[in-house]
Formats: structure tokens, C-alpha cells, sequence
């Protein structure tokens, strides 16, 4: 799949209010934030390991999943959110695509997530209500911005399985299906 | 479509955190939050406007669309946050595949509608940390709660047109397809 990453950087940040001082803001709070992510992706995980229809998507995988997960937590505090940042979230919709996890899963899967670090931020930095309500802002979009990439991805690769599935039921060969649909979309 | 909005409102609340307490607290602030809503909606709206993938969906529809939302948001610290919320939600999913709205458009909007959310609540309740830590937790939970059922809706409506489609361009009656798919499963 072919697919702009520059483009869908601007895009994908536009649609989540990811400005550069919000980026600037995040690395700069990293070191007082990352020493707390380990117990963030620990409880995360424990949450979802109570969740009947998330848990069935765990079993055997939890510490090999805490260790991507807590890679991605490190770099929402240490940057650059650039394209390269927006292909690693696109594989990873691509690959929740790929165990068949549903759609809604990442939506709340970030909602968990932000709901444990904000109230880390609250407790770290609520003293100072005007930087607090910053920091706030500026996690919810960075963590919005992943959410909206690995979407993106997942819509698309999700599309094609239900093409190749279409395919290899209906024993049509694409060549066939495509000229199809080129036909019918010219009537 | 059959669905069991009562199984699908204790799933996405436990996927978003959104507990009795979180439900209670924003019923509690809506008095103090309402009077804000209206213009939480006209700045969605503008910033929308201003993502040009995002804007060829609204042209003159603008006015009709943030009545709609504002309702939606008057919900959120009204409740009660039943099945009937859930329909209501699983509905709007529904609604965004017929116009054929991106899935992460659903994800970047709630980003940006939670960033303006925040800072209001910061600014009106940020001088008690403890208690605004609460309400920015409880405020997460709905709003999230809300994408989760969205998506889970627009994902079943987004498969169910795919294959409407290609029943279309091939050709093949449903009857055969369905008897086609089984006799593949069983292989």
C-alpha cells in the first residue's frame, strides 16, 4: 500500500490540534512523566485483561504486548512527531487489522489510557492550574493524533480483507472484479 | 440490523471507564457546563471548517448539523447514560457510513471536541485539583463511551455496504454468496 506519511502527518495532526508547542510541551514534561508509564501500561493491561471481549485478544501475549506499548508511551514524551512517527501508528493499525481486533478497540483502548494519564497529571502538575490545563490539552492530542492514524490504516487494510475475501469466496479473479467495476461505474 | 443495545451499553462503558460515579459527577456539573456548550459547538465547527478533507462534508449543512451535536453534547452532562444513549449513538455510526464519512474522522473530531471540553473545565473547576482530575476523568469516559459505540456501529454498517457492493458489481445474489461463504467455512 502505498501511502503519503508527510500528508497524513498534516492531516492527522490539523484533525487533533497537535501544534508545535504542544509537541514542544510534551518533550519537555518527559522526564518528569516517563518514570510513571511502566505502572500507566501495567494498569492499562490489567484493565483490559477484565474486559471479557478484550481479554480473549491477550492470552499468552501480555508482556510482549506491554513491551510495544510502553515503547509507543515513551515516544508520546520524547518525539519527533513526524513521519516517521505517523508510519510507525499506521503499522500498527495495519496490524490490528491483521488479529482481527475490532474497530471500537483502539477508541477505547485510548480512552482507558488517557483517563490514567491525566489524573498522572493532575497529580504532578495541577498546582499550576493554567500549565496543567496545557499539558492536558496537549496529551489528549498526541495520544488523538496516534488514535486518528491507526484508524485511518485500519479502514483501508480492513477494506482490502473484505475485498480478498469477496474474491476468494465468489472464485473471481480481481482482474475480472476490477474490469466489473469499472464498467459499472461508467454506467 | 438485531442488536443488543443493553450488552452493548455495560461493554462500551467498561471500555471507556465510565462508571456510576463518573455518571453522577456529570449530571452534577451540567448547570455549571451548559451555559458553555453552545460555543464549544460553533468553535468545533470552525476548526473543522478549517481542515480542508474535513470541510466538503459540511457545505450547507453547517447550521442543521451543530443542532444535532449541540443536543449530543447537552446529553453528555444530562444523561441517563442507558440503552437508550447507546441507540442513540450506535445510530450516528450508522448515519456517518450513508455519508460515507471517513472512520477517523469520528476519532479526530472527538480529539478536538475533548481538547475545548478540558480547558473549560480546567478553567472552571481548576482551582480544586482533586475535584477537577474527577470531572476531566469523568468527561473522558463519556465522551469515549460515545466514540466507542459510534465505531462500533459504523464498522458494521461499513462491512455490510462492502458487500452490498460487490453483490452489486458481480452479479451474485446474496442467496448464493451466503451459500458459497458456508460451503468455504466448512472446507
Amino acid at each position: 500500500m502505498s501511502q503519503d506519511f508527510e500528508k497524513l502527518t498534516v492531516y492527522g495532526k490539523s484533525f487533533s490540534g497537535l501544534t508545535a508547542d504542544k509537541e514542544a510541551l510534551l518533550v519537555e514534561i518527559g522526564p518528569q512523566i516517563k518514570p510513571h508509564l511502566g505502572a500507566v501500561t501495567d494498569e492499562f493491561y490489567q484493565q483490559l485483561l477484565n474486559i471479557s471481549e478484550a481479554s480473549t485478544f491477550l492470552a499468552g501475549r501480555v508482556e510482549s504486548l506491554k513491551k510495544t506499548h510502553g515503547l509507543w508511551m515513551e515516544g508520546l514524551f520524547t518525539g519527533p512527531f513526524d513521519k516517521n512517527f505517523t508510519a510507525q501508528m499506521f503499522k500498527v493499525g495495519d496490524v490490528h487489522v491483521k488479529v482481527k481486533l475490532p474497530v471500537e478497540f483502539m477508541a477505547g483502548a485510548m480512552t482507558l489510557i488517557n483517563n490514567r494519564l491525566f489524573s498522572l497529571i493532575v497529580d504532578t502538575f495541577g498546582d499550576d492550574k493554567q500549565r496543567c490545563g496545557q499539558i492536558i490539552a496537549a496529551v489528549n492530542a498526541v495520544t488523538g493524533f496516534s488514535l486518528l492514524v491507526m484508524q485511518q490504516s485500519y479502514q483501508a487494510s480492513s477494506l482490502a480483507e473484505e475485498l480478498e475475501k469477496f474474491l476468494k469466496i465468489s472464485g473471481m479473479s480481481r482482474t475480472l472484479f476490477t474490469n466489473l467495476a469499472l464498467a459499472y461505474r461508467d454506467k
